[in-house]
């Protein structure tokens, strides 16, 4: 599924939700579910991994939607098959992404 | 472009610094990008949020890959077409996603 497509699933599923909690409120939900899925990096349970990435991917979609942002657009614009910083595929930066 | 295919690039292009990183500092790396997001909401820099959010799904992409995690089969395997709590859609549950 296109990233896009995924971001359009969130809306037609969540967007009066999130549209009534706001930016900050959606926000926070993204970050306790990053905090979720740290916790779930320390366990051996493969499946619960899987479903705290699908929470955050989702609650990221739902974010992207409150405020109006493409998010493949956006992901596209700035990693488009090379990196960002050295303009090297494979990146061959010194340091981070 | 495909969820998949997304996490396929970001293997491509940060998979040997990634591995090398480990699952723990590309975490760590994925929550410093998820504060940066929750910084950009505050400003009205349109292009800045969104490069936040590019690095935000970037880093997550870069995390499954770490940990061996298929994002696209675990978006869709928790969020298909329906809320997974009250299997409705739009969502129909009293609190949150």
């Amino acid at each position: 599924m296109n990233i896009r497509e995924f971001q359009a699933m969130m809306r037609q599923l969540y967007f009066q939700k999130d549209s009534a909690r706001g930016a900050k409120g959606t926000y926070n939900c993204l970050v306790d579910e990053v905090a979720e899925l740290g916790v779930s990096l320390r366990n051996a349970d493969k499946e619960a991994l899987e479903k705290e990435f699908a929470d955050v991917i989702a609650w990221l979609a739902s974010l992207a939607n409150v405020t109006n942002v493409d998010l493949e657009a956006a992901a596209l614009e700035k990693y488009d098959h090379k990196c960002p910083k050295c303009r090297h595929a494979p990146c061959e930066c010194a340091f981070q992404h």
